[in-house]
């Protein structure tokens, strides 16, 4: 099978196709979604080697379960392993031993076939479509925001970036926290905000003429991708405020948390998130996610769709199986 | 008036006695305890110029009001405007216009005089010694800890740093932690913790082996005022864990903080705290603070003292006025 492959260098090579174990169904990928995090992958980041991609959506070929066989799914990207003190807590996103789908120790979707265990996987309902049920797995995680944070409870709230997370958070944000505003430096990303009823204001704005200290928010997401979005967020959280980290990166950035202390910040860092209420969201209709794609390119154009997707002015790259 | 200044020298200089704004006390330092803020301030720290010191307790010598006259006191260190927002919402220690005691635009305590608001005083139980008294400002930074974090809730608490915050830390977490450990790298401080009926562990122990996924604190205390601390609490941090940083310093260091994205761990910010219940836990007598002090110097020592108080094996030295 095609697979895009990364070991240092990123290539399509033809590799066998990966036989499930028992539990685990064989899926045949009809699209793939390029996130940040693939990106951060060839620059070093877990010292990934393997089939890169986590974001798809596929159709069950082969699995014990019958049942399964031809459904159209969605899987959540960590093996947890099942036994230890984490699974048995509940707290399977965070087993030490877990394996995640083209990230860490797992190959990945960027591919004609991947497999992931029945239990990860969720049913795509037939009003989703495929080029909306590959924002699942980043949807969901836009919506751990709101399992961890009581947004509604803070008076103003600023989701630094407008990039491919970005817009998601914004828009899972946007009916509990009416003081909503998306900073970014891109501003046609900014403009599809603002077409979605979102407030916006350019970094270079933001940055010449910070908040006065009544004005600042008093929840700030962080989501550039950037290590330079830490240093603006907590120039512009409110003393006593929150930061909810989303940022992975490779490598290191001089950073000095004293402003953490002197202001008595929060910070939370968030991760995946609930599959199933990602789902229900995209099945309500009340997203319309068209205008994120940036472009459809078939698997085999990987490596020109990964260059692609790091270009400024892109937004979500998806891969046709 | 001998005082202990800084304008980028460290130098004991002879300064007119400051004169009290109305509302404002007259108080006569009897005793000042060095921090390592003040250390850090003379590294650059908030580019602080003026007299040092916000850790004392002295006697009212004047004010408005004559029924403070004579009174042992302490003061909270921070001057908020009293009309703000902040300050109209219970958050004047985050007015944004506040100077700060010997940090922060107001001359501090390392002298034979300084002034406070007399709303900033708290008298000292008669049961109190001086060299207890002084140290209210920093125990009152321990128990800010309390208000800000349910520590009762976690199973495993590691302090990090057996410095003079590190300690007081400690001893104000242990009625609340069973599973309490204090990491240090000086065995001398550690056996001190020790003698307190805390249990402690070597910074080279620990970083030798690190503990099992299992056995990781859920939460820890970052006291050790180095910007290495916050990289060893990652390290050590359960996943969905709470830091509490205490540090501040001077300058920047390089960090990543993708752990605490993948981990979703949860890093609160923690500063100043309260002086009646310091004072309140400073009577009961709980507390043996004695063996923290490493010297008692006159103010005319000053220059001197702040040395000894960087070395390596020094806690707390007071300056006698």
């Amino acid at each position: 099978m095609k697979a895009l492959y990364f070991d240092g260098e990123l290539s399509l090579r033809d590799l066998p196709v990966p036989q499930p174990r028992p539990g685990e169904a064989l899926i045949r990928m009809s699209h793939a979604g390029i996130c940040n995090t693939d990106l951060e992958i060839i620059q070093g980041y877990m010292g990934f080697r393997g089939v890169l991609g986590h974001e798809f959506v596929g159709q069950v070929e082969a699995c014990d379960d019958s049942s399964w066989i031809g459904k159209r799914v969605v899987g959540e990207i960590n093996l947890p392993c099942g036994q230890c003190e984490f699974c048995r807590s509940g707290m399977g996103n965070h087993c030490p031993t877990r394996t995640v789908l083209g990230i860490h120790n797992k190959d990945g979707a960027f591919a004609e076939y991947l497999t992931l265990p029945l239990k990860n996987l969720h049913p795509v309902p037939d009003s989703v479509s495929d080029l909306d049920a590959v924002f699942t797995e980043p949807l969901a995680a836009a919506l751990e925001i709101l399992e961890q944070v009581p947004v509604k409870k803070f008076k103003q709230c600023v989701v630094l970036g407008d990039g491919k997370l970005g817009q998601l958070i914004a828009r899972v944000l946007k009916p509990h926290c009416p003081g909503l505003t998306v900073v970014g430096k891109h501003e046609p990303k900014l403009a599809l905000l603002r077409q979605a009823g979102i407030a916006t204001q350019s970094l270079e704005e933001i940055s010449g003429r910070l908040p006065t200290p009544a004005d600042k928010p008093d929840l700030v997401i962080e989501a550039t991708g950037s290590p330079a979005g830490l240093g603006l967020a907590l120039q512009l959280i409110r003393p006593r405020g929150t930061i909810v980290l989303k940022s992975t990166f490779h490598g290191q950035a001089p950073l000095n948390l004293t402003p953490v202390v002197v202001d008595e910040v929060t910070l939370i860092g968030s991760r995946c998130g609930p599959f199933a209420k990602a789902l229900d969201l995209l099945a309500s209709g009340r997203l319309d996610l068209k205008p994120l794609i940036s472009r459809v390119m078939p698997l085999e154009q990987g490596p020109q769709a990964m260059k692609q997707a790091g270009e400024r002015e892109t937004l979500k790259i998806i891969l046709e199986g």
